[in-house]
């Protein structure tokens, strides 16, 4: 089952900065070799179910080792069954829509 | 580990009522014999990690099989490493603030 | 146009714990005399869109003034055009489906 | 107050593909001449508390009009009073801590 996935994950206890936990999971994506884009709000990340819920407790697992004693993520999961469809056809849908 | 879900699953394709499809959801979470309250938004879930993914990725398998071809859920996870603390306990804290 | 929300507000930069700030945004939906209730992961509110809004700015406004530098916070927003619906009756719509 | 929003729009009853209503919510927000960048799960804005408000009310609204008869939308709204901070310097503080 193939997910497209919006993360943002949110440590506490940390201070105001919050940009090196962030920095942690986009290596965790990467290492995984899972497709990925992060925005202002989270990170889209695409890939195989199993495979993108590993690399999701990854990111608590770690955050947890570096020091966040609190982390909430605030996750989008989406998984279709009539077609294929990933990260970025989700956004060209919209864009022929806009003149 | 420890989590303290937020889920609300959105099925599409489905038509306007969706409710079916949540309750599908709140039987779920009670056969895997987990600790879950259902809100106007969501449903908390409670317990270790892996059982509660394994629940919230049945949610998304079995409404496929019941005829929705996509899904989108939207969640919230927490989990600390400083103190036990239950969705309960959550409520609680806040309540003892307000007189 | 009747709105019912659910908010989760976070505010960094004041410790753990913010229990004492999630208290005083159910004051702010008391004092604007709207229905709501708190669960383990926010608080439903329901309204007329702009007096919902309006409490919602000053969670918001207030925090701030309470020292928090940093404010996030997570929404969801229903409106419908086919019918009126509750907070209540969105459970109850589930409920009646559960054995 | 500045605020950066994340919102996604998820209209129902009228089929799967919601495009369309997207990408009006795109022309609202160029309108308004609000700063935006859509990505696969959702829209960053950021501007001015009213402004910005305003133009999710629209969003709703508008859609409300072309036919959606039931309309969620899953919003994070950030505000913080230590310093200025745009979509952009959120992205560029964490791929500074990326090698």
């Amino acid at each position: 089952m193939h997910v497209i996935m919006d993360i943002m994950v949110s440590p506490s206890g940390v201070g105001i900065s919050v940009s090196p936990y962030v920095a942690h999971c986009q290596k965790i994506f990467r290492e995984a070799g899972l497709n990925h884009k992060m925005h202002s709000y989270g990170t889209n990340v695409e890939g195989e179910w199993d495979e993108v819920m590993a690399a999701m407790k990854r990111c608590h697992t770690d955050l947890h080792d570096m020091g966040a004693v609190r982390i909430t993520s605030h996750i989008k999961l989406g998984t279709r069954t009539d077609r294929e469809q990933s990260m970025q056809d989700k956004i060209d849908s919209v864009n022929e829509k806009l003149d």
